[in-house]
């Protein structure tokens, strides 16, 4: 094939752009104008410089292309027309129900697609991920591109990925930046001054080349250069201009996010509809580094009556499975001799990614690792995983499989106080769409959940827990994601108690305080969280009629709220009593805190002695 | 009095650091070492340069000095001790049950302590939301000191705060780094590189000045160079050394967040315990510019039956607020024109804070500017709130007045899809500890919310439609906070509908087609999810047995979670069944999106008919 020359690359980006006019037309809404300034940059790209097999998605030696500006994906559909993958009838389905072609792209829809977008700031951090699995696991020499707004630039993610790629010298990255100099509601801080920006990237270690976005030679030197840059990742920044191409949008306010008001001569404007085709270079012959797998999983196996943290079995558990499985990666936010994912680091140096305090960045580059086939296991203190919340989101809408392990949940951390207990996360894992929650109370049932992560699809998240808890389960014993353990259980029993993690121990020890007392309680050990075991619950609420949930977290959105799902098909609903963190905690010991929550055993075990009487009387 | 000379001092850090390493040892816990490197610079700060009335903490005219890196908190409370703030007896308190020395430093629990800090990154970001209002709106001329941390430069959000007070210039803003080379679990990534992080600060356009931590004569030069510093904020950064004075801990890994392992000898060699005092420099008289308040609030009035958005609602009453209180401030991440915070902007531009596209510097200006006695209203798209989650988690530590507007909440925002709708914010803001959760139905509700919400502590939160709604109360209507509205009501009613925001509509009209089928349901607008209205449900669920639950947020956390607090008291709880967005949606009009989540008129009356059935039959 001949490669296009420069006014038929000026064509072709006309084309992107009278197609991104047409698409956002037809469906009465969209991103026409954050399309148009980006047209020549696409246009480029994907044909002199992106080397990709469309017919091929899974081909390893694929480079990845990510729009950051999810938004732009009028502009990403119509480059799909030019490349041969989407017809015309197709691109007039966007942003209508069952439509492949949503308002923001997302790989759930689309083979082509790496990653959904569409929060700003979060495809460089992904594609970071990308290209450490290709620099440092895979091998391979594909290039990441990710087609940033300028926008975006102002999201404190874009300057962790900054960070993380460039002190990685993450060379086959390129950040494409966009700088139409418009945002949503108006002028960015820096207009078009490509020089603030490029000292930005600069002093995070990145090469930087500016240019005319709008000149298709200028910037295919752009990409040239980035290609021949080695020991750096670059930025390119472009000088655009949104809704390039029409008078009555180009460069103007007010105009972002919707279709052009006169759509039909703004086509007119851009020389009218055309159906040229860009020719993608094929990847060169690439070998897959298969991932090593032992197929032998030693897990690491406690003994009852033993007092192990969680938190260590953990970083046992994930050492193990990376010694089994090649495929197995773990990060970290500078805290992996808190998380215990060291123990990981220290046998599997390799496949460990130290992401130091950068949250969003930790879970980006799981992302990214996990879109390109890695099980990524990420780990921090479970507070502090809410601070990539918002990346936690866009991960369950790519659907990805990626593991977070949150450690010193709860106020049984003790002395530290507040600022370090994770006392939402529950709240914040249940929420996320196909998420799976669970929390372990022993070393054993730990290392199992750990191996379980890895075959479940989707997001999982484990809760650990900083101080010892004593062994109850041997190390034969299965845990079942969606599962739970009756731990106490009789035809007398009045009342269930259900507990996850921290709490069993309480929980067993009310029970035994009650059963003094002629109060016989059942007590249900409620490691998944998420999915829930229905049928056990239920049984339990049949049998014994009412319920006490106690847990080491906030009210909102935990333990409790997950037990009353099961109740949540109109079938009769016990009693309950909920006990959870409802005061702010400050300092004390582990015990004390519990005592102070009212989570502890004479906590339970008072309000399971009230729930039982109101249930005589009433 | 007469300031201190180098040589006293140089002694006086020495007392804060023997004093940091006995507090830590008497708790058997905390952070020692990472306070030994800051004691230069926060005793020369103290003795020459801060200016502060500690005993009137509410002087207008006192600087600010927050400690970002808050685990230092022993180094905090020694110069507290030195100030004369605290005694001996009191520091042996550190990290015990019921003491105000807290392992990270609290406003709750000192009245000295501006922040809560803990979470990393957060200290310097809210620091300029206080140099804003500094500035922009007391035009006092305090200072605003923070002591960071090199590891937590890792944070995007120290990125974002660079940006903002940097194009602010921000002159009165000094970020202090304490560079000590070495993080929690090993080194930073720069270790004593300090020319890595100046070239990163000066490219966001802020003075930087080296000095030599460790140097009281050096330490002094460079705040006095900031404090000379013209149109510009100033980092210092300052070469220190972990663990400094004491041979044993001195710039050695393995020792973070650990009390010394021989603390006497450790005390011995850096002097012995001295019981030297700091004093500290009052402030300027400074006069407060007491907000106007115009004493009468014109909330906006909307017609029954006319149709209208309640986030243009909520442009309007925050506007109207704004006139009556010269106290209340509007921020925005970059999507004014989406939130109608820009009918804020517009009639009161010197009190609107443009925050572009960072969520997380947007919710700690707020939070600053909540700190100085203002009373924040911050607007995003809902599902964009979800970035600064862990911004709100430590706002709810620190008990700020801030209020928050998620706005495009929900499937109901059609054709974007999933990556803009908020689907999980009710869940994240039920579980912030004293929070109210608020999702007004119509216009003039709305307007009666967001003034309900200003005069409420705590952490306030208002989830705003995108589409239009219909009028349903007159705008003489009230609307507690903690309440509801029955909507529909008899003496037959066989089933209680609970809605709230986008489909209180749809529970209407299924009522309407239930009622034409026999069946009498009760309507209740949950406007406040919360606190719930727990008197109006347990009477609803008295009366007609059984519950719908519908709603456009997620399953997990929202408003079926909320409904069901109502019961957790033991009582007897009603069946019910929760209609919420089960699916990951994709693009589509809001009508099919409703329909296809199952949570429209249809799907709630389909709902009730079963639920009603099988009260029947069980």
């Amino acid at each position: 094939m001949t490669p296009p020359t420069d006014a038929e690359l000026a064509e072709i980006a006309q084309q992107l752009r009278v197609d991104s006019v047409r698409v956002a037309a037809a469906a009465g809404s969209g991103h026409p104008s954050s399309s148009m300034s980006a047209a020549e940059l696409t246009a480029v790209l994907f044909a002199r410089h992106l080397r990709h097999d469309f017919e091929r998605p899974e081909h390893p030696g694929n480079d990845r292309f990510i729009l950051s500006k999810g938004h732009a994906s009028p502009l990403l559909y119509a480059t799909y027309k030019a490349v041969g993958l989407v017809d015309d009838d197709e691109l007039r389905t966007f942003r209508t129900l069952g439509s492949r072609l949503e308002g923001h792209p997302t790989p759930r829809a689309l083979p082509w697609v790496e990653v959904a977008t569409g929060s700003l700031g979060q495809g460089l951090p992904v594609g970071v991920g990308m290209a450490l699995a290709g620099k440092r696991l895979e091998r391979v020499g594909y290039r990441v591109w990710v087609l940033c707004g300028d926008s975006e630039l102002a999201e404190g993610s874009v300057w962790e990925a900054a960070e993380h790629a460039g002190h990685e010298h993450l060379d086959n990255l390129t950040a494409i930046v966009d700088v139409n100099r418009l945002g949503q509601r108006g002028p960015t801080r820096h207009g078009h001054d490509l020089d603030a920006y490029a000292r930005r990237f600069q002093a995070f270690g990145w090469h930087t080349v500016e240019c005319d976005g709008h000149d298709v030679r200028d910037v295919d030197r752009a990409y040239a250069e980035a290609r021949s840059t080695l020991g750096q990742p670059t930025a390119i920044l472009a000088r655009t201009l949104k809704g390039k191409g029409v008078a009555a949008a180009e460069d103007r306010e007010g105009l972002h996010g919707k279709p052009l008001k006169q759509p039909e001569e703004a086509v007119e404007e851009l020389g009218g509809v055309r159906n040229l085709r860009i020719e993608v270079q094929q990847p060169p012959a690439a070998r897959v580094l298969h991932a090593v797998r032992s197929g032998h999983l030693d897990l690491p196996r406690f003994e009852v009556g033993d007092e192990v943290a969680t938190r260590s079995a953990y970083g046992q558990a994930v050492a193990a499975l990376g010694s089994a499985r090649g495929d197995v990666v773990a990060l970290d936010g500078e805290v992996s001799d808190s998380t215990k994912s060291e123990l990981f680091a220290k046998e599997h140096p390799e496949r460990f990614f130290e992401c130091y305090i950068a949250e969003q960045q930790m879970v980006a580059a799981a992302t990214g690792l996990a879109a390109r086939g890695f099980v990524p296991y990420a780990s921090t203190f479970a507070a502090f995983l809410t601070r990539a919340h918002d990346f936690l989101r866009m991960a369950a809408i790519s659907d990805m499989d990626i593991k977070l392990v949150g450690s010193h949940a709860g106020v049984s951390i003790g002395q530290d106080g507040p600022s370090q207990m994770g006392l939402e996360d529950l709240a914040m894992m249940r929420a996320l769409h196909g998420s799976a929650v669970l929390y372990p109370c022993d070393a054993n049932q730990t290392a199992h959940l750990v191996a379980a992560l890895a075959e479940r699809p989707g997001i999982g998240y484990l809760r650990t827990t900083r101080g010892e808890t004593p062994v109850i389960y041997g190390p034969e014993e299965r845990f079942p994601i969606g599962g739970s353990k009756v731990l106490r259980s009789s035809d007398e029993d009045r009342v269930t108690i259900v507990a996850a993690g921290v709490t069993v121990r309480e929980a067993l020890d009310a029970a035994d305080q009650l059963a003094q007392a002629g109060i016989a309680a059942r007590v249900i050990d409620l490691y998944s969280v998420k999915p829930v075991d229905t049928a056990t619950l239920q049984e339990a609420a049949d049998r014994t009629g009412c319920l006490v949930t106690v847990e080491d977290h906030r009210v909102e959105g935990g333990i409790g709220d997950a037990v009353l799902e099961a109740f949540s098909d109109g079938r009769p609903v016990p009693r309950f009593v909920r006990l959870a963190v409802g005061h702010m905690p400050g300092s004390a010991t582990p015990g004390e805190q519990l005592r102070s929550a009212g989570i502890d055993a004479a906590s339970v075990a008072a309000a399971v002695r009230l729930l039982v009487e109101q249930a005589v009387v009433s």
